[in-house]
């Protein structure tokens, strides 16, 4: 019955913002449409909300429903670690994405055209401030947490830098308050991976022939960021995929070669590749640590108690524990109220969206801690 | 008087095998020619001569010379770790390469053009073979050292299993008995970069444009493996390149993205995209554990007293500390006299290359170690 009513209120929607965006590089941008999933039932007071941050190239589809499953099954749920029998969920694409919220597919107003690259670099900040607008759309003034890993790590950061009064508690997994050398190198090499492509044409490839080559490569190296030496030599080792000998020839005979080449035909056919331009680029400039020092956000956050969890992930080298742990110095060292968790995983970066009886106990417990709902 | 005959004995020499070259696939090559350079002088005996193999994409100017640095200066030179006023060093372009040995841009005399990807699949081991007919030619039987790191490294375990009784000692540096799945992940997403090339055109482009697109981006996923996200921190960090603030736009400005794209271009000019599918390919097949097991080198080697060196270094990701072990590991087992260094250093893979004191001390007293020079 449970599952039923959850998959019931897992439609898409929509909800248009009124006027323009003001923009975090001082452009404007107006009719921003947010497309976004909820579950579970906001309480009386809307002291049960919770926002999800969906990483890199989500969607609103955390919880599966609608005969898809979501993103973070494993976590949201019914009776599960942000459980929606208790709790209000909701989830959003982010500004610039393509799964609905718009971006470079949109149609740009001016043009009567897709924007492609015309449409402005968004930021982090600017992700958030779209978010807050849905939630207060939603007649919700303040959350009961704010959740997201990876680039929605970021986004939670961003939450309690903007709006520390309405952020009752937050969880950021597997991120970073800044985006490291090592993470804009790969980001680099994604996007001209995609840029070098013929078919990008300057970002302009609506209606024509997609970037479909330099997107598939650009998932591969993603891929390889988001699993670890020892996923990867567990995982595939150095196993064929369909032979016993080699074949001395340059097609993918190695497991981990299918693997990559089955991840990026497949990130192909469901994601815009100028989406992961604009979005790898707002994780790059992604630094919040000298607004967050000036804003006062982390005096407010300490003065309201609001508290905070960091969880890092043992074999991530994407966005390493000493990075998550660098957030957890920053907010001791402004008295803010913050727990930090590292949690034992050979699966690389990937551990945070993965099944962990750790992490589902964790969250529970600071989800409950001084709970609203 | 010294660095000027080491610059008169340094000129690219070349040498053409008789017959035909059976490789380890089962092709015959003919007409195979190799390009090398060497420093210092044979001694009477022919008892002091060292081979050193080169990485990836390096070529056989391990000494600088007629006005160009060689890759490995920091140790190779009169006085220096590698000592040619004491040993005749040679150095050999590898077979599949770029740099005047036969490779895939080479004529191929069945139809008088380039090979491209007619060329043979070929191995480290059919590298090694090669190297072995020009040791031949200069009427070497035994080399007082055969030394190389990376894919160089690789080409010395190979020398020990192929020909223990030639290999008077051996050290190899930064590198492995078996490509790991990561690994193979990284070089599968240059050589797919290059492939998604429209330029590449199946690997028969000789004479029109060049895959410089996706030879740039290939180069660029090389380059972070080299490098370890502490060094990136330390020499980029989050830098711009020219500006104070952010640009919006999609240039590189970031300094480790114009570090990437500078690497990328130069790399264009210097190195033929073929050549990196074959020999990043020789790489991944590379495994030589089974082999080395049955072929009872290692027994010999422990016979003869052969004494090998392998040296790891701290941030090595590419190939890290546990890969070298385990060749230590496998030669302990069998008693050969082998020894072991882990370097501290911060710079990654690439430290192999870079000037170190320690290391310096270490090869020569290893090569001094019961010398016949």
């Amino acid at each position: 019955m449970q599952e039923e009513c959850a998959e019931e209120t897992a439609k898409k929607q929509f909800y248009t913002l009124e006027g323009e965006v003001v923009l975090e590089n001082g452009q404007r941008l107006p009719g921003v449409t947010v497309a976004y999933e909820t579950w579970g039932t906001l309480n009386a007071d809307k002291s049960n909300a919770i926002l999800i941050c969906h990483a890199l190239t989500g969607d609103s589809h955390a919880v599966g429903g609608n005969g898809t499953p979501g993103w973070w099954d494993t976590m949201v749920g019914p009776g599960r670690g942000i459980d929606t029998d208790r709790y209000f969920v909701i989830c959003s694409n982010i500004l610039g994405g393509c799964m609905g919220t718009t971006g470079p597919a949109s149609i740009n107003p001016v043009t009567g055209k897709p924007y492609g690259t015309d449409f402005p670099v968004v930021t982090i900040h600017d992700m958030v401030q779209v978010q807050a607008a849905l939630v207060d759309s939603l007649g919700i003034d303040r959350l009961h947490a704010v959740i997201g890993g990876s680039v929605g790590g970021m986004q939670v950061l961003s939450w309690c830098k903007n709006y520390p009064e309405r952020v009752g508690s937050a969880v950021a997994l597997a991120t970073t308050m800044r985006h490291s050398a090592l993470s804009i190198a790969f980001n680099e090499v994604a996007r001209q991976s995609i840029i070098s492509d013929p078919n990008w044409n300057e970002g302009h490839y609506y209606g024509g022939a997609k970037p479909s080559m330099g997107l598939s490569v650009a998932r591969m190296v993603g891929h390889i960021t988001y699993l670890s030496d020892e996923a990867m030599r567990q995982k595939f080792g150095r196993r064929l995929q369909h032979r016993d000998e080699f074949a001395f020839d340059f097609d993918a005979e190695f497991q981990v070669e299918s693997y990559l080449h089955y991840q990026g035909a497949k990130f192909v056919d469901r994601f815009d590749a100028n989406s992961l331009l604009y979005i790898t680029k707002a994780a790059d400039y992604f630094d919040i640590e000298p607004g967050f020092q000036e804003s006062g956000a982390l005096e407010r956050m300490a003065e309201l108690r609001h508290p905070f969890l960091v969880v890092s992930f043992t074999s991530d080298w994407l966005y390493p524990t000493y990075q998550n742990r660098e957030i957890v110095s920053l907010f001791k060292r402004h008295g803010v109220d913050v727990s930090f968790c590292e949690i034992e995983a050979s699966c690389g970066h990937d551990a945070f969206l993965l099944p962990s009886d750790r992490l589902t106990t964790i969250l529970t417990g600071f989800l409950g801690k001084g709970t609203h709902a």
